[in-house]
């Protein structure tokens, strides 16, 4: 777990530019702290999330916000290695039967929960079709399961600019209430009124969208690596040659970082 | 059925927060009540559902709101008992023949409806894909039909700040009517405009948006332990034999939660 | 074909609450009339709408409207007939052959045009998996071609607020270019241009989006009338028994509004 | 082609209720037009465009919006004639054989490319699966390629607005800079701000949105066509009876305008 | 690479009318002009980005900004050249056998990789539906990893107009707090803050909105490209006839440019 260079970067130059144009204008930052502005957009958002969805799904969201930093696990390094276990199973598998398998390997235990279960269903003795389906049942229902965070995180980001309205609506009525035809006062009033709208969608825009969306693209990039496992592993199943396993599995990959046997 | 600690919480806390916020800036929370912003903007709500649904499931609709803060009866747990039940079920079904269940077991009269039509179809005689089809038209056909108070709710939730708006408005033009070139009152005015945008918007974001994503959620668990049943009954009344019913099964489940007919 | 009690106490109780919340604010009603306000939001609306389909199309979606306050031909008793109605059927087609039906069986002439066609088809010879893609066909294409006057109608919902706007930026354009720096009838002059912005909320929220709601749900309810139907036939045309049809057909009804053979 | 009467009459009425509702509230038209206004709403919208879409597939998308009021070509008629020619050329094809069709028929030059390429295809040999498989690729092909033009619309329909805001933004920016604490003016520079908002509204609801509509309205029908005719032909060049044929595609017909050999 | 005439028309022009709007209006252009906006608009969609997406695709992103004026290598032209090769292909792969097509022919080093690459599966002895699955998780795979270029522009779409936003709050809080009761300075105050909104919505209507669908069009030509060739390589590797591949190549273009064995 190594931190994703660009994102750490993307997230400073944003603030740095950000901090940058504010004070090209004023040198008073304070005024742009508010606890009750906080409390409030922060209150609504974490509310309405808790009311939708499970509790245990709303920690894991909140959770997943401090990973978007976070490099993912899966990269095309991962599918080039992944194509190399295969060939390496394959022969085993092709030379001694898939039974030698589970004498042969042991899956390291920070591995995919879904590559181990996989295993266990090749080893006690499933193949071709009927492998494949528990594979494709597996593959989907972890991706539905996962995606839920990514769920729950968006309706945040939709209710975090709602809730910052709501704010200043109630800061404005209670403005509007108190200044009995005095003006003078209207313009701070509006002024604490307006950041629980500038609040709502700066966390929207920068917190929990981007987490919302690396959320995603994690769960489909394992989704795509499991796709490129059940390929590799229905037809070892069927007793396939390594050649042609490596080249249905680089069908799914990028030219440069396939797999090739003679390069190895 | 007992209340979702989790939702309560949130709820609370939420409600905390918010009103933490506005007690801050004021000590006269009065002026956030008015009667006649109430009546326009759940008056405006609810006779634009009644009259874009059949009043039957505006009424179903509303009951859900109040169990948005209730468990949900489908949960992992069901998932591990579901598939202990079916391997019960399939060594009787492979010692003493499908007809024989009927007498063996009695389903609870509490159980999903799905699970007792099903055992009706299995104990008629329907077995592979015929009982497969049947099983399928149901599970489809129970989701779409609970769904549409979820569709009631998500309508109500777009019309409700609709309403708002409608009551902002007509606030404004009677407001800017009455005042004839006298700006003197122009803010407790513009202040009570402005509450049913504020009514309209958080019951929109508080009550009638998460009341549908529970509704959904609820519908999507049941269509996937349904999903779950019918993978296991479809291969029962096809004599497959316990192993390959759990393993068929625990595809659909997490890990943690997969059950183990070594460790029962 | 009566009125559906709900839909009319919604519009009614809808209305009551409005109209009372806004005397509760104001004795002078007339305010909130305007002629050239109305002709801008329904003229704008009704054009967008008649450039965009066909007059025909626009004159039934029109219709529609009038018939949002009542209640669907089709509901769950429907479906008991449909299923007692096949299962005579299938007897006489049992005992005395397809080509009997003719004779046997007249259609009243208020039934849908869909029942009628397939059973041409069924007394024409056509049987099993031909039938079903016949009926399968006329199915879609008998709901796209309905589903039409849905679409316009959500077109008009759409454009209606768009020219409540318009309305209102024709008002401020009048209006200011009229006051030359005399503030002192800025109030009413706004009070009117914001009448057509209220008048395409609420011709949306309260008439358009209802009916367009109203015509989806009728229309999906027919789709899955003829979806059972197809299922009945089809076995009926293959020659299944009566209970295998009564099983087929009861999976798409809900349990209470299931027909049982035993119970008639 | 012939001019669509409803679109026109809907074209006129709309502006004419526009145009009155206007004359009601001020007899100074002219503070409704703005050079400036114009060029950047219709030069934003432009551009836009131009950068988002190839120039050829831009110029085909304007020259739509003067087909928005011409009526089109395919309706229920055209079906009606489509299936009176498939049973004749059915019957020769039956009785003289395939090949005898392209002496006997000529289509005249007018016609559908869709209709000369799949006929192409019947006379050079191909029947049965192979060429209703390359029917459908040319069906879903030539609707992917003319539904680029709605696409064009739609862009410039949404950025239409845009550019009307971008416009009033401009124009808030120049009376605030030059009114230097003089508010007298306010009104008048206000008004001619507010007017490219208006423009843009005006522009995207009643001439692209409508456009685009009617584009997808005829892409839709002569898909709609198209299905028809695969069905048929597929079925003669199997070498199906006329009632066959007959059936099959009458079963995508409106009951009033199906084609009926008797009637003939 | 040739600049694509008709986007870089579109875009002067565009530029062109929009500036001449302005000119209409004031001899001022500097007021346009902020960096402390600019700072805050770029800086925010920068950020949101770099935290949503890996550095890697940002990167290729912004580079599709510039490519947004280049015209595209795939165009009809490059189809009807498509066929003549496989055409071509198909009679040394009949006469001489698929092994000789390596010797025969080398594919330019400037061609797609998927023509490459399926290239080898043919003369590595793939053929039918085994070379067609190959094939067709290349063509998804290329397609959607390309497509996240789209997405990130999307995104910064999405994002510009929020942080335009956001610096328009921040320069009316701003604003609000220095003013302390004196409304002369409100004017240019609020023209600097309106200066976000405005770059805000003009990068991403006439910037990230049209680079992200030149995009996604270029990634449709490609992947339909790619559809028109893999249905002729399994054809040919069928052993087809030149004739065949012909036909079923060319229902997928357009009939102006559709390839012609007598004409050539």
């Amino acid at each position: 777990m190594h931190i994703s260079v660009s994102a750490l970067l993307g997230f400073l130059l944003g603030v740095f530019l950000f901090i940058s144009a504010i004070i090209l204008n004023t040198n008073n930052l304070l005024m742009f702290f508010s606890l009750s502005s906080f409390l409030m957009v922060v209150g609504g958002t974490l509310a309405s999330a808790m009311i939708s969805y499970e509790g245990r799904n709303v920690l894991l969201a909140i959770k997943e916000i401090g990973y978007a930093l976070v490099a993912s696990k899966v990269n095309p390094v991962t599918f080039y290695k992944d194509v190399g276990t295969l060939i390496d199973w394959s022969q085993i598998a092709r030379q001694e039967g898939v039974i030698k398998l589970e004498q042969a390997i042991s899956i390291p235990s920070g591995e995919l929960n879904f590559l181990k279960q996989s295993y266990t269903y090749l080893v006690n003795g499933y193949s071709g079709n009927k492998l494949k389906s528990l594979m494709l049942h597996q593959q989907q229902y972890i991706y539905e399961r996962n995606m839920v965070q990514a769920k729950v995180l968006l309706t945040m980001a939709s209710a975090a600019p709602a809730f910052g309205m709501v704010g200043t609506l109630v800061g404005l009525i209670i403005m509007l209430n108190h200044m009995e035809g005095d003006y003078s006062q209207m313009g701070s009033g509006l002024a604490i009124a307006l950041l629980t709208t500038l609040y709502g969608v700066l966390l929207a825009q920068i917190v929990l969208k981007p987490a919302a969306r690396k959320v995603e693209q994690k769960q489909d990039l394992e989704f795509y690596r499991n796709q490129i496992l059940i390929e590799g592993l229905t037809l070892l199943s069927e007793g396939a040659s390594p050649f042609v396993i490596e080249d249905a599995m680089n069908a799914y990959i990028e030219p440069k970082y396939q797999f090739s046997r003679t390069k190895r």
